[in-house]
């Protein structure tokens, strides 16, 4: 077989979305270093950012912001569905099952081919989806779900919408941060599944909820959950020597958020995030579950297996911290991932439209002419 | 950009499910033709044979058939959900909703690594999902849905869960060979679509629920309606001369259901059904649409555009007139092509479970070193 199977150096598309540097450890959205956005963008204005390939003028990042707000509404049935199913069902497959119905609600669900209808889709759905996210925290403890409010930004939107509350600043910017750090990123596993999708003809809607089914693997949006069972696992920072010298050198674990196919160096959105994951610990007054990931980072980077393979923090590593000391539950971890990452999502979508269907070949090695036999003579 | 996008000749897998020879117009299934298995095969026939590359011998054909009727059943929170549905939603769309949410109602959606288990998953949702179709069918006209009879074939099972009618044995037969001829085919579209789901580590569902949206599309599954609205927009065998020289010759539109990515001879499993229609045509009296297919097929055969690009009807030109004789709605024609397709479906999927991460590459065409500006300067 060919390239593993993983596909690994083909180029599948020419995209203005964004650069993954694997071996320079740089990441870049539309010619902006993630650095530079992660420290002064809003989610929005990356959503923009990503369909348009520029920064939006004030009137348009106010447009973008209000139009994600205003149609964030979820229409009841969906809602109705979500309060019917297991409260243990978990938070991916229900934002999976909600996004799939709510095209049936959709005015514009089977225009496939109009760009411009596309892309106020893309906005409906991304401000639909945080919705359903949000919604999810409350139906699954019992509770009504809160409605969106059209004065806010999406970060902000989701942290009211969970709590029911006025959204706390400083948490509310973390989440913002968040969502800007994972909006895009080339052409990862969900987005490639999502392409794969659209070249068929089908739907936005059919797009995104195999791309949030392909984010659901622990090897790729999941892998965050993974992380903080993890860090949880190890319990307090003291454990770490010890559950690194069992687990790993002598066990055969993996550490979930080391290592990533592309970068080969620090991935820097992992930077941005330990930054904020130490904020975050210092101002909530608990600082273990930071600690932990502090210390496990330093016994993989002394580690000379580690060090030969190049294997780094990645984003779901500290993120899954950042998450986690925001009061999340780990279930939730990757809903949030999805809400980002929509941004990416429908920008690709859209520039995938009426784009060549991709359908690559397989390699037959099973047997050749045999004639069938009645069931009596097998 | 490399390959067109298309991703064309690259080798993604190694497998033992089928062998699609485009050059030569053959496919074989695990080593039998596929118009052997057609004569003599039933669905789960070839269900297990693409699960295990081998036929079943009498004990395991029946358990093949068994399982999947017994197993059949929808949870009534996901037959709720499709009645509350619009009665407008388009079936496909449908059918990924109600999929999608099976999985919070099945006791093995989240185990992810036992391939045993999988195999056990992929026999009831293939089941649930016939009956998920069946439902629509009855729950859109405002019927009551039926529930599956654990003594029929799917096939069978389909027509009864669908009229609540004993089914007839010649539309029972010509639905099962449908359901043959179109279980598996290689590396398509929403079959590699499964595969990057899965590849993430993703659940069945996930996968699943991916590869439906991917057929949902008119240049994949979807196509089967497509040319049936092309037979009905022409009406009648007299007029076929004069639409193919106004809308082909002269226009810029596409015959469809006729041309493959992969045929460049006739496509076998287009011959078969093109029996079928014939003999349901003359059975049923009404050979009007058997007649159009036929002469639009003449007039493209006999053109030099048709000739040099080597474009032939494929699957879904015939299996349109099979199935809207057999008194199947348009709209339920590529559920159908789902029924079939997960067998293909859920043999890659257990093929590729704990497989390589599939994440090909994107060429940065966008700007660099740009520096972000506040909004009040742009």
């Amino acid at each position: 077989m060919s390239n593993k199977g993983g596909l690994e150096g083909i180029v599948v598309a020419d995209v203005q979305t964004s650069k993954v540097d694997g071996e320079n450890g740089k990441l870049i959205y539309a010619g902006y270093s993630i650095e530079d956005l992660a420290a002064h963008s809003s989610f929005e204005e990356v959503f923009f950012l990503l369909h348009n390939t520029r920064l939006p003028n004030a009137s348009e990042l106010e447009e973008v912001r209000s139009q994600i707000a205003s149609q964030a509404v979820v229409p009841d049935p969906v809602l109705d569905m979500m309060k019917v199913l297991p409260k243990s069902t978990p938070a991916m497959a229900v934002v999976r099952t909600a996004t799939s119905m709510l095209s049936a609600y959709d005015p514009d669900a089977e225009n496939l081919t109009d760009k411009d209808v596309a892309r106020t889709k893309a906005i409906r759905l991304t401000g639909q989806v945080t919705t359903i996210c949000a919604a999810w925290v409350r139906i699954s403890k019992g509770l009504e779900p809160v409605a969106p409010r059209s004065d806010l930004g999406l970060a902000a939107n989701f942290m009211y919408m969970m709590t029911g509350e006025e959204p706390d600043e400083t948490a509310s910017a973390a989440v913002d941060v968040y969502l800007v750090l994972l909006a895009e990123h080339g052409m990862n596993a969900s987005t490639f599944a999502s392409r794969v999708i659209t070249a068929t003809g089908s739907d936005m809607h059919s797009a995104v909820v195999g791309a949030i089914g392909a984010l659901k693997g622990p090897s790729h949006g999941g892998a965050n959950a993974e992380a903080m069972k993890m860090f949880l696992e190890i319990g307090e920072p003291e454990n770490v020597a010890g559950w690194f010298k069992t687990n790993i050198k002598e066990g055969d674990r993996r550490i979930m958020g080391i290592g990533h196919r592309v970068y080969k160096a620090p991935d820097p959105r992992a930077a941005v995030l330990k930054e904020h994951g130490e904020r975050l610990a210092d101002s909530s007054g608990n600082s273990k579950w930071f600690d932990i990931a502090v210390k496990l980072e330093e016994a993989a980077r002394a580690d000379e297996y580690f060090i030969e393979r190049k294997l780094f923090p990645n984003v779901d590593y500290y993120s899954a911290i950042v998450l986690y000391t925001l009061n999340l539950d780990i279930d939730m971890f990757t809903p949030l991932f999805v809400m980002s990452r929509m941004a990416g999502w429908t920008a690709h979508i859209v520039d995938q439209m009426q784009g060549r269907l991709i359908r690559p070949k397989a390699n037959y090695i099973g047997p050749f002419d045999l004639t069938w036999k009645p069931v009596s003579e097998r």
